[in-house]
């Protein structure tokens, strides 16, 4: 008896690409007598798929597994919809960096049985929960699996916040936003913006300051289990943006305050058995170039 | 009855202001009945004391808490000397930095008085134990409350070496060499080599690498249990140093490995209740002065 | 007989202190028997001053001089509008940062007489002209004393281009945006964005990327004299802004043509005669706060 | 008639690679009936060579072009000697990174028949010239085509010293060392170090804190005719030594000044006609490995 029976599609659109690989992935999935569900969006532009379709929000509950066809933005996608339902997610890439979708769609059905057979592996990704509250009452709420990054919106002028953690205030700053990564967002924006990698085992969240005025400042990592607090400063006449994974956004408003912690449900990625995330890093950040002997 | 009674005291040598303080201690702790135990080398340059002394070592077997009168560089050497006696450990700012002496001078009464009667804080302080092998043997051991350091020596040409995490390898480095470093020395060196703030209470270690030859070469924070190796390359013909704190030194050769990893013992490092860690930030790394508005 | 006879005076609007450093300049000046002209719009919130009033543009025709009371911003402003005229200009500071407005208020009327008397010295500050092309035809110009930059607008999306320096293709980047500076410029936003500080007599232009995907990416600093142009990508739907000194903005297109280069005419910068760059970067830049010893 | 008719050769020493590619260059020359003298050390080890020999100063005196075998460390060591007699370099790439030779072994044949054939730019590159003082005498002097590091030598400890450019007091400064480069080494040791890439044709200095203590230190770009003063602090007992593009070194005392300045005779290196400074930036510093899209 195999435990995936129902599995879930989801595909990138856009991309002629994630549809033979979506297409070539449900005719193997089905010539293992498995049930598939295709995400709505992705069926309707399959026609005659044949197959039972759903919701995303629907797939995390119907589904033992749902496969992401696409990129890491794809799966980040996918991700912050099907958290609370605790359903493994596997990708496979057709986008360009692929952190998180580890099968490449040449080799899917070699893979993507693996797993199906038992042999994978599963890594716990937490994700972030933010919530924007204005004279004390919640106004947004909003996951993110890679950072939450507090950013001035179409305005060009930095933003001023004052930064607590665990109740302590840790500084006031100008700056042009501040990004809050988890371990998975670490090789993402953040990791542009001057902050540190960190294993995903690790259960720590870092801070990054954006362009910060104060040359001294600099990434802080915290325990995963803080609660941090950006409050937008009352003093300017600022109205930044905080945007969850570069997806989804709100705005804000001087006085309002950003409360960002560790959502208590945590994402089920799948891995083939011989994942090895420094290989991803070497192959993903290019540390294959090296400047050489600076005197040979 | 006193928790804190019988009290070692340690002081840098070298400095009339240390000797001072250590006086004005001395008096201190002898109005409050306590037995007050000098470590050997403070106590010679400190003639007609009528005190007990005892060796480093041997005051972590027989002192309550020792005191250490100095700057950072003086409770380091100590919390290293200390540690395998469990015994706490109360910093006197004679330093220039003062990250773990939180203590000022001039108010060591009132402070050390509030600690004596129970009110402070215990923040336990993580070290690195390290390890360097030649052919399989152990040829040297050390341990570091800040950070473990690869570094060429009196050398001024690169090194060549490979980092495994866990026995995964994670990448092959041409560099300056290679930072190693808890939480509590994460605003030493390695916070001037690019390395991230850690809060002291975070399980981790942040790897940093010295100047690498590979562009795209960052910091690394990895879970505190992580056990590191580092191969140092056997083609070239360099010698390179593994110190500890700055303060130890080992001579290594092409093909040494050096093992990193966390200590089983604990530092306890005693806090006045309002210490606050990132009231420390803002004062010692100066986080009060800011690059101010580019366009007023 | 007098070198500076016809003072211009502007001043950065909405605060009071910055309406009585005026008040003080004008009595000041016409002590010493001067023609004080004040820009409009400060004019305008002088009720009774009794001066000749002029547009800012007109203020360069018809002064020896103008002194500007603001910040760094207010300079910049007075800088671009003058420049053409050839006009020495003097600032004195009423803003947070002051890199360019040498004068404290409390010693205008000692520090200005010295100027007056010719006790002063000129630094010549180029600026960048900037052209913005869209199928062969400028749809926008601007000029900048500190910065040209690059960014996504209110998008929050990276910008990808391409960069030519004197007609050879330099690379092509994925990024946040990209800064372009002056010496000038090199301590404001660009020093936030990781570029060296460039003292102002150096002939170059520094191109500082921002948050690239190209982690081996770095600062370029070319000769003053090259002409950059940048390429916004047509392959993605985005709409980037150009920023002249953070304060005048074009809207871009996919497939627009940015050129950016060195001005004609430059800036008459007066300093008093003990001005002293690197004084400036030691106040201003907080080179006095430093981490100290490591171990002492 | 040819412009170049004495044409010598170095090569580095300890490669067979090297032998090979000196013997086939010495071939191709003969077969064009030039004189070809050979540098003493390569000599010594290509019995039966038949050719004229020379020490590698008096081949600047005797050469009309110099070409060089081996990496940018052997171009480096070339240059420095040569320099005062104002013969042109060229380089054939042996080493591993070749910022500075252009043409590779196999085509050696065809590209040094081009530049023979008076197809070919020349691009001056200049360098720095170092003086050493105790007590107000010149103790040793150097040169350097890449940078003069000023780094603690076998010492693990921060050297203390205060930097002056053009006589104006700049900072003191509490660091690892001090980087000084020209353009030529801004690809170099300089960049590791964080400094900016700088166009060989810009007439600037670089100046780069090698893990400062002060957080706010940064890269400082200076014209390329300013004269650099860095006086070792008295209060340490620390001899640091200066290096000369890695490979020549004086050991400083405490309380030594070390000038830095630009050298009047200038390398004058040959390149391809189709040489281009960026293609080289992209190939060398790894400029096609991106961090793609952070969402797709």
């Amino acid at each position: 008896m195999e435990q995936f029976r129902n599995i879930g599609i989801i595909g990138r659109l856009g991309s002629i690409q994630v549809l033979n690989t979506v297409h070539r992935l449900k005719k193997f999935l089905l010539t293992r007598h498995l049930c598939v569900i295709l995400e709505d969006n992705i069926a309707e532009i399959l026609p005659g798929h044949g197959l039972q379709t759903s919701s995303r929000k629907m797939l995390g509950e119907v589904c033992d597994m749902v496969i992401v066809v696409g990129g890491d933005g794809s799966l980040l996608d996918a991700a912050r919809a099907l958290v609370q339902h605790n359903v493994p997610v596997l990708g496979i890439n057709r986008g360009s960096l692929g952190f998180l979708t580890d099968i490449l769609p040449n080799d899917l059905e070699v893979e993507v049985a693996k797993v199906l057979d038992g042999y994978y592996l599963v890594g716990n990704r937490f994700l972030l929960q933010v919530e924007v509250c204005r004279y004390g009452e919640a106004i947004g709420h909003g996951d993110a699996l890679n950072d939450v990054v507090l950013h001035p919106g179409k305005s060009t002028r930095m933003i001023e916040f004052e930064l607590y953690i665990d109740e302590q205030f840790v500084c006031s700053q100008k700056a042009d936003g501040l990004i809050v990564a988890t371990p998975t967002g670490s090789t993402a924006y953040a990791l542009s913006a001057g902050g540190p990698i960190m294993h995903p085992k690790l259960d720590a969240i870092v801070i990054v300051p954006m362009y910060p005025h104060m040359l001294s400042s600099r990434p802080i990592v915290v325990d995963g289990n803080s609660e941090l607090k950006i409050v937008v400063s009352k003093d300017m006449h600022i109205y930044p943006q905080t945007s969850c994974d570069g997806q989804n956004h709100f705005s804000c408003a001087p006085g309002d305050t950003i409360t960002v912690s560790k959502k208590a449900q945590q994402l089920q990625l799948i891995h083939p058995l011989d994942h090895n995330y420094y290989e991803v890093c070497r192959t993903k950040l290019g540390w294959g170039s090296s400047l050489e002997s600076k005197c040979d």
